[in-house]
């Protein structure tokens, strides 16, 4: 059982800030995510994006902004339950919460903050017999190490950035890459499209397009892929490869929390702007998952509602203390690491 | 008489990311700051500190955040009434408001947002009889433009941070500097004690302690000041200067704002978490100068109301449009001047 004092569900932007301020006050946080790396909808869906509306950054990349993220909360050693999607809570007798993921992992913490987004990112599967039999046993939905792929034959479908940007990565690592795509146009940034082209002229990727998986074949795991490349004439072609990658998007699903006993409205968890707490109390709401009066789906908004919510953690853990809040440049900031990041101290010296 | 679409008064961080936001919807700002320049807090009381909890940057300083602001709205080229209060306001019949400084400075506007802060920045002055036949004409409590110190003898009084830190950059200015304090020690960065005390013996500052000023002399300008300095003998000393600078510090005061009919409590202005409104329809209060329940005094909670509010006083110009939020990195920001930022375009292509 891995035990917490805040245990929040998602690592978008919103939960990682939240480890921050939780960590101004002392308070110790485990992060849930369905996906294989922190940064929700920034690292999943947009990492080389710029964002403009994050106060203080003209521009900033929507990967380099969950890098600064962490950055800014290693001091307080978040740890992390990446690749499991939260399924189901329980309360216990002494008020604090059990949360088990599909995989069964269970936390335990007596505050719960779910900071799930528009929800947990769950593939988009291609529509082939017997997919389910090979996962994890040749197919995969996620890269979750690229390692896992040296000097192996790959096979990736999918026509979007994931699937060009993967093709590129892997081109250096698989004894074997081919990309399989139903059009023969690609959507993605030019220099993707740029450069699966060159390194398709090199040989270096395998292109069939168009077509299409159909079927899967192998005993215990996956030996080959079976694919209908249509073109003047239909042919059904056999691929023996050793992994299918099939990236055909994301897409977010509220998932098994809509059935925590939260209030919904329009697939949002409701919530008091006092605190961002939800109708049970000891579980919170944050980012893009909760809704309020004037809500608005925003990164900086985000970050405010952590910050609120972090404060009545702490004075729900504590009820007896009162808690004085310092500025981080008049406090500095502690870390559980034993850093200490502070304000040079202003002096008191004799000029003569 | 000024017009814009949103009169901020206060051009702290808070005031400054409104204009963001506020250019977002096509609404222009213009702000009011009793001080000579933007940045509230951040820049006068401590430019030079670092400020750990702003998301997304682990460390930075609070006179870089405000450069950081001030660049991310130059698209939206806000205009400002600096060194000026903000003392009246005015409800006219077409709805709209006026708003009138100190100075006599009018401001039209459908909408008014406070983003005052603690209050408007008011000198602490000394007690020197006369003190106020001088101001502006050889006395300041403020440096709005260095320059005007060019080749005059300038006497600056005070022991903190902006007593050293003008001293030290006048002295390239000006064509005497003297500093005179009421005790030996002073308060400050390590770096700015030490340069004074370098300058001092190089001869370019001249400082005089323990001493305070005690009259001023001068028939329709500032031409002398008289200080007494104690040491082993009490002395009255005349010296000949142009421009008299005591700089005691700041206080905050909220000020005229108290009288607008504003509901307020505990020394702010009650506000609904919804759109940050106050009890005046068109009267936004928004950063550290407002209060609801949850109110937390942070920089990144005032981004969070102005972000809203912003979408009310649309609402509010617009009765009859729907907006409808774009984020930044799908839409781009449209600056007034004609600028544009946006994120590289997909594109679609084929990989032949
Ligand atoms: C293309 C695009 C551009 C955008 N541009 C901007 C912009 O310019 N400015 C801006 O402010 N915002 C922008 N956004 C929105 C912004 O990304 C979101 O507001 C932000 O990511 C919300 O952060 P979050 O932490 O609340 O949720 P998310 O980033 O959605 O993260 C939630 C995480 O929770 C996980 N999760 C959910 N349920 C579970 C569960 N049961 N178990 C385990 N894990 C779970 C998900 O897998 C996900 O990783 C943009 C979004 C997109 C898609
Ligand atoms: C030493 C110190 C350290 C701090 N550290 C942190 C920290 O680490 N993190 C954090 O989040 N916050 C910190 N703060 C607090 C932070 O600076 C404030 O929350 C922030 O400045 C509030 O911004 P604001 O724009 O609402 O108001 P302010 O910065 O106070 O700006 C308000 C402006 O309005 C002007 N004004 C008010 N009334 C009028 C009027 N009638 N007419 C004209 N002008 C008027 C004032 O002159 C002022 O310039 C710190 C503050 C101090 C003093």
């Amino acid at each position: 059982m891995i035990k917490t004092d805040i245990l929040i569900i998602g690592a978008g932007p919103t939960g990682l800030f939240a480890v921050f301020e939780a960590g101004l006050l002392q308070l110790k946080c485990h992060l849930i995510d369905a996906l294989p790396q922190p940064g929700g909808q920034c690292s999943e869906i947009y990492p080389k994006k710029p964002i403009y509306d994050i106060p203080g950054f003209p521009e900033v990349l929507a990967g380099d902004l969950v890098d600064n993220l962490m950055e800014q909360i290693r001091p307080f050693q978040p740890t992390f339950t990446l690749g499991e999607r939260a399924n189901t809570i329980e309360k216990l007798e002494d008020g604090t919460f059990v949360v088990t993921t599909n995989k069964g992992t269970k936390h335990n913490a007596p505050i719960v903050a779910i900071a799930g987004g528009l929800g947990s990112f769950e593939p988009r599967k291609p529509l082939v017999p017997n997919l389910s039999k090979y996962e994890d046993k040749g197919v995969s939905y996620f890269i979750k190490d690229p390692e896992i792929y040296r000097d192996k034959r790959v096979l990736i479908a999918g026509g979007g950035d994931s699937a060009l940007d993967w093709s590129i990565y892997l081109a250096d690592i698989a004894s074997e890459v081919t990309l399989v795509h139903r059009r023969n146009e690609f959507r993605g940034a030019l220099d993707s499209v740029e450069k699966v082209q060159s390194l398709k002229n090199l040989g270096r990727i395998n292109l069939i397009t168009p077509a299409e998986v159909v079927a899967l074949k192998g005993d215990d795991k996956l030996e080959a892929v079976v694919f209908n490349k249509s073109g003047d004439t239909e042919e059904e072609i056999i691929k023996q490869v050793d992994e299918f990658i099939p990236l055909f998007g994301l897409s977010p699903k509220l998932g098994p929390i809509g059935d925590w006993g939260l209030e919904i409205e329009k697939n949002a968890i409701k919530v008091d702007t006092f605190d961002y707490q939800t109708n049970i109390p000891g579980i919170y709401a944050i980012g893009d998952v909760n809704t309020y009066p004037g809500k608005l789906k925003l990164i900086l908004c985000g970050f405010h509602e952590a910050t609120l919510m972090c404060q009545s953690a702490y004075q729900r853990i504590f009820p007896n203390k009162k808690y004085v809040m310092k500025y981080t440049t008049v406090g500095g900031v502690s870390g559980f690491d034993g850093t200490k990041r502070e304000a040079p101290k202003a002096v008191v010296k004799t000029i003569d």
